[in-house]
């Protein structure tokens, strides 16, 4: 059957999930609070909306990353198609990057299984956490949500969402186990493993309700603002052509 | 050279056009004032990020539309890939849909010129918008930002859009001027013309000074909402595998 | 470092692999056998190009699929760019469909492992399938390239491919090996469980040498062939219009 | 009306176009002849199909271009998703690279218009590519399918197309309308102007019938098959992370 409750229209209402678009939601709702009603299916409280919005801000830049390369490579061929150039960005959000949103939270999802136990104590959380980091150690998969190439010790997005967090009332068991997590993980490796943006992120999607299945959608949300702004910059300040003639000639370079 | 004004980070920090993400962007922009953030290069007045939010919020939901379903079809082939599946779904912001933002900010642009003129009077507009109109019947081309297949007589979301940009004093010469070409184009055509959704956001964007190139950009980030709620949906209540029977079944029935 | 094998150029040539592309290739060799020199490192001998391009010839075209729909519909949004109708179609060429040609390869290099053994016993062959049977039963997974909605006995690519695959003497081990499991498959789940064009291709990619983690490539590569043709026809005759209206109505219909 | 006379199939037969794909055309057809079937709607004689298959490998490798950035950075991001760092790839053959195909095909198009007339005198040529000159200078736009970064003298890939044009009677008046508009822009312009490989393609495509509309999909068509071969090499001997570090330190270097 074909049927959707997001959205429909008639000759003078658009309607989003029962709310008629144009006069209760244009001019109330800031974009991130209409992600929350589209993923989530009813408009954030307050203090849910800022934790929402921080979660999205955090994750629209950090320079020119791969993501960044694609989107701007491919509007030195097609300058005529943003939405191509876009695409091509978001296309590298997989289980190396922004995946791992969706990783962390089905993690802790599988932690807790079906229970609705409040937070656990120190002791148990630590136990759940040694299984958890036991279980990737023996897959010799890395853990989603810890790491990060240039925030070795603390990645400041981390420090700040776990803040807000608390001040809103969103540090929960699911934040409580992350934490867990990379502490003894670093205790198992013997090296920090600081907690990343997509690791809190992925644990405050748990608290907040967010499905795991559509967690990495969130980076994906977010890296398309971040994008865009990239291509109008490609587009004043190009960087593709000198990427180019650098690969090139390395390429040429290292020939046998 | 390789440069980039947008985002650059050390061990401790990531800084987005100058600004502390953690400590001065996150938990006090909300998602469509970072977007302002990324594309304009300054955070948001009060006013303009109403504006701009309703701007995309506007475009976020629109039922099941091509778009839609380019996503939820890709989804059936590669529920591994959220990133792929709205990849898919973006392809399709070109010319025949939000595209037209870009194509009326350029012909508002385009009309203006580097002139700083302020809003003319009722008969100069007039005089103005004719020669538009006449320029794309010439060419037999359709005015961008004009109709739209279901909202015969008015979109919804302009008359609030509209509204919106007069109570924060955005409703300046770009907007005078789209809703005189509307008038004078459906008097040329000899039939209602309404001005649609991306004509009023391609108009508010030379409001707001967002580049006429990046103007598609808007319909780009707000359709990235939209399809991952779709997503959500269609991996709770599927209708892929129902479109392509019927796709399929459709074309046998019409063999010759 | 930044270094390849695969091409590089000078004023007065290309090369490919070592070869001069306009003297040695260009006017010799088909696309197929261009494939397999990009792929395998070397050009194809003529049993090897006709089995390999019999492989791709089978999975250009299969009438309105999911991927054709994410095209077509794609194309009428953005009609001016053609490459990103094909990457939409491409992009649901994922685990539910091609990427059983990865699938099924991997699962008989798995069974092999490091051996070179020839072919088996058939007793052998038939305790191998068993215990590929019985893992993916345990863990309830589909076994790639077995069933298909449409052709429910037997498809009839297989068939061919197996036929020609022996008259070329490529039906090795790994084939004998899809085979048995396509058999015991049947036995296991008490029902008919036809070897798709998928798993045949599959094996067949392993007899040619071809690495597993491309062998999702073959499929990208044929279905970008018949997805443009498809695209012709979208811009001649349209369907995405009729989708579309479909699509809403039934939504429209459906609402509670 | 959905209808498609591509494919469709039935329990027992795939059909292409109206002939059985296992019996008619696997075994008797290589990639490049399914690739015409699809387009042209009937099977290659075999001179077509020597130039049509020299047309698409032409076109399948020319090193590491932004397209191969494209799909490689992808994949660094993604690497289980084989298709989408193809489709990122596929995404920058705009109007930069391989949309001069269907530039230069739609230009010779335009030319001859409705006419059926053979080939003109060589005075008669020269005025045609005059005023095609004459026109694309007073646009400021470029000629498409002329000049090349690396091949400043002559795309050994053109001279090569061209001599098996001749050598199989395809050598007609659109080869020489492209011929004759390289040599009077270079006069125009008073440099050389090589007729690139893309220039003859399009003038190809044109003797061969194939729509101009398409012509830029025979590039998607052979930069699919080069794309996969740039994605297995990538995930043996890596040159992502290399280039993303190049990026991000000469960024931080140009800081101001």
């Amino acid at each position: 059957m074909i049927r959707s409750e997001l959205g429909r229209s008639d000759a003078d209402h658009v309607y989003v999930r029962g709310f008629d678009l144009a006069q209760d939601l244009m001019g109330h709702l800031d974009l991130g609070g209409m992600a929350f009603l589209e993923i989530v299916g009813r408009r954030p409280e307050p203090g849910e909306a800022i934790v929402f919005n921080a979660m999205l801000v955090a994750l629209v830049e950090h320079g020119i990353t791969p993501s960044v390369i694609a989107a701007r490579v491919t509007a030195y061929g097609a300058p005529e198609s943003l939405q191509g150039a876009v695409a091509a960005g978001l296309l590298g959000l997989g289980s190396t990057f922004v995946g791992t949103i969706e990783g962390s939270a089905h993690m802790l999802d599988a932690a807790y299984g079906t229970s609705n136990a409040p937070i656990a104590t120190e002791a148990e959380l630590d136990a759940m956490a040694d299984a958890i980091v036991a279980d990737f150690r023996a897959r010799r998969a890395p853990i989603p949500g810890l790491g990060h190439p240039i925030h070795r010790e603390a990645d400041p997005r981390t420090t700040r969402l776990f803040a807000l967090a608390q001040a809103h009332g969103f540090d929960g068991r699911y934040v409580a186990l992350m934490r867990a997590v990379a502490r003894r993980a670093a205790v198992a490796y013997g090296k920090p493993l600081p907690l990343n943006a997509t690791g809190a992120i992925g644990a405050l999607a748990c608290e907040l309700g967010i499905p795991a299945q559509v967690a990495r959608g969130l980076g994906v949300i977010a890296r398309s603002v971040g994008l865009v702004g990239h291509l109008l910059e490609e587009s004043r300040a190009p960087i593709s052509r000198d990427l180019w003639v650098y690969a090139e000639s390395e390429a040429e370079r290292s020939r046998p």
